[in-house]
């Protein structure tokens, strides 16, 4: 028999035979599949991941921003596999102890009431939506357009986020307002001429749709994906007190920001407010197992007493993933991961700021705890950013060759690169990571230097 | 300190500390919470599950139709704390072991090509759906009114089943059809007048609504929660060639009769024909851990090779929901699951023509292997159902109760009785089951029989 010849050009990893049937038989996600090259993930530990080959790769945002407690932690792996031997599965009607103890919990960290368990964000979402607008009798939701809550048809439509686009139309009575995007401020105003437009507009837009036919406002307690954007302090308690002058429920998808990804359990607990409804999902079990949850307040809860909550699933409640999150919590407090997120983002802001001045590309940069973004500009007195608004360029793929070159695993999208390291990353490590991303700066900055004249 | 005195008259497992957390912490599906009297499900095994006093129940519903295998299977629970062990989380992005073997799997029992994974059915359709239309280019989605896809925005308006009202209205694009209800054939029509309508039916709308701008038919493999409307023989051929004529895209959501319930991989390869799209569920882990899988033909896989798949969530593909799925599809062929379904489905079949012919408030029986259901009426003649459509009766409680009262686990909705026990399910286990069915047949055949004139 012949001996099998390696396409040529192909890539190496084709060779994989764990990459080749994924590809061959599996779908990627957000890609068209011909050029998605994923890597197999052989195995991991804390904060490093490898490959087939043995490639260790430091992973600089938990993979979906969502392993916050490190890959195979100990106490994860005892829990989860003490729930399988106990009891892997009861339907949703069925009271459980891993649903009980963490419904007890999550009241406790959020100053809420009750908990419905879905799957993931998306669920998790959909339901806080379905649930504003049967306690409230009022059918439209306000989100905004920098922001990303699922690809579920209703989490979707909420979505500000261009992946809705091509899934468009999607439900109705969804009302989206601008951000508190102070770099580039949608009402075009500096910190000193600043009244909170980004509040006032919302104001504005309440008037004109109605405040009588407004269930909620839907916002991420920190925006992630679309551009980590961190409000003026007063933003929230603003919000908080147009959502009480007209009886608007507020919900805070704390989804990417919750579970110590800046220090808090919740985002918006830096500001001193309460929403009505929490929604949850990744750093609540830190992905070991699928989790999500809606989380509601008494007067919603006291609701449901006496009305049909018309909603469920198949896996709501499912014991395994309910016994990961509550080992998840646990491990939070235990080992005072907070405290260390508080820390350490302290390091990490001093660090962010100190290449804001050094690399000419970085036009801003945003953090709360270990959730932070450079945004990469070609320009900063113009503030013209490395890539487009739902796009890319050739510099912004350099960078992330750059990054992947030197196995540090990061995520980047338009003119934006995270920052978000699981939450137990030691300062070593966390230092390892950014000195890379200063190599990959250094680069940028080269790419974009305004070429000086020369005679070829 | 005063002694704990129980509520005069409340439930004694409100004393059950689980069961109290979970209803003070918690919220309930499809529930009026003050109404929801939770199992404290406490250990299972097998076909049975016992509660915090030890009771023991025969699940006769495996759980919600999904825990197929049986509980705590030692060799799923064998198989999960394995990948636990080796790798718990890898982001949607990259290849893992179980992922590409699910999808070799997949593949292979579907005759599809490759699969796109999700958490649960509805998350599944809700893809499915966006697949057909990006695939096609066209935007209308047919679907049964007799149905129920899932509860988030897409897959609940795609759903017939008045679990929708509440929150309509949808997403745009879903138009209804009827469904092959021969019991109560919409079309009025009797085996010796039928001309298959429920597909003609069918065609006309095509019509109406402009081929060209149909993305795709989306039916239950066999209805399930909505009645267990098994087709006529030639309705899949029928249907599949009217998909085929216009160019239609057939969606086969086999979330619940998928994964031999009926005695095969799917329902529809009873039928011998092939579908474009296959959702699963449910079946496909039996439970133990969430997931779903969107199953497509080759012709749609090729389509995202040059296009993007715009679709996604954090947990597609997590490993250990995948080595679960994997673990499951072997102890099928393994124990030979499938055939044990056919045969003990026969034995069913029998057990369910005599209560048909025995009881007088058993209208229709309907089955496919261990999938089946029985319809109660008030008047075999007249066909008048025992409860009416979305509602329920006095006579239908007391069943309901009865069942309970002699810890049979089953699944009972407006005029119908399901009996779907895990495919693991003894003979023995099954007739004592539906002994117990047959207690409560003649207890509600007392309720309805006609009262002789007496003199009080
Ligand atoms: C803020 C936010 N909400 C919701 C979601 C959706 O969660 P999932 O992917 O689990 O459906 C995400 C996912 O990235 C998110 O970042
Ligand atoms: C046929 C069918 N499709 C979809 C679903 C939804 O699945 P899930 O509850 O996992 O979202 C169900 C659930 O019962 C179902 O029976």
């Amino acid at each position: 028999m012949p001996t099998p010849v390696p396409t040529p050009g192909g890539p190496d990893d084709s060779l994989d035979p764990v990459v080749r049937d994924n590809r061959d038989y599996t779908l990627f996600s957000w890609s068209v599949q011909s050029t998605s090259n994923p890597i197999h993930m052989a195995g991991a530990q804390g904060c490093w991941f490898w490959d087939g080959d043995g490639n260790r790769y430091l992973d600089f945002s938990s993979q979906l921003i969502n392993i916050n407690v490190g890959h195979q932690h100990p106490k994860m792996l005892e829990a989860i596999k003490k729930q399988v031997d106990e009891l892997c599965f009861a339907g949703p009607s069925f009271a459980t102890g891993p649903r009980g103890q963490l419904g007890r919990k999550l009241a406790e960290v959020t100053g809420l009431a009750k908990s419905f368990y879905t799957l993931g964000g998306a669920e998790a979402n959909e339901n806080a939506m379905k649930i504003a607008r049967l306690v409230t009798g009022r059918d439209k939701i306000i989100t905004r357009y920098r922001s990303y809550h699922g690809a579920t048809m209703g989490a979707m439509t909420a979505s500000g986020d261009p992946r809705r686009w091509p899934v468009e139309p999607g439900v109705p009575n969804i009302v989206r307002v601008f951000d508190p995007y102070c770099y580039r401020c949608p009402f075009g105003k500096t910190p000193d001429s600043c009244g909170r437009e980004c509040v006032t507009h919302i104001e504005e837009v309440i008037q004109m749709e109605g405040p009588h036919n407004i269930a909620a406002i839907m916002v991420e307690g920190i925006t992630g994906s679309n551009g980590l954007l961190v409000p003026p302090d007063d933003y929230y308690p603003r919000l908080r007190a147009l959502c009480d002058k007209y009886g608007i429920l507020l919900i805070d998808d704390e989804v990417m920001s919750g579970f110590g990804r800046t220090g808090k359990w919740l985002a918006t607990q830096h500001y001193g407010i309460k929403p009505d409804i929490v929604t949850c999902a990744k750093g609540l079990t830190s992905g070991y197992m699928p989790l999500g949850a809606v989380v509601v307040s008494q007067h919603i809860a006291d609701y449901f007493e006496k009305n049909m909550l018309w909603g469920g699933l198949t896996y709501s409640g499912h014991p395994v993933s309910c016994a990961a999150a509550v080992a998840n919590l646990n491990i939070y407090e235990e080992e005072r991961i907070f405290e260390h997120v508080l820390e350490l983002g302290a390091h990490l802001e001093e660090r962010l700021l100190a290449m804001k001045h050094k690399y000419a590309c970085v036009g801003d940069v945003r953090m709360k705890g270990l959730f932070s973004v450079l945004e990469l500009v070609r320009d900063k007195a113009t503030k013209e950013p490395l890539a487009p608004f739902n796009g890319t360029s050739p510099e912004m793929q350099k960078l992330a060759v750059h990054l992947k070159s030197q196995r540090l695993y990061a995520f980047s999208r338009f003119n934006m690169l995270w920052v978000c390291p699981p939450l137990v990353i030691t300062r070593d490590e966390l230092d390892f990571g950014l000195d890379i991303i200063e190599g990959a700066l250094a680069l940028v900055d080269d790419l974009i230097a305004v070429p000086v004249a020369a005679d070829d």
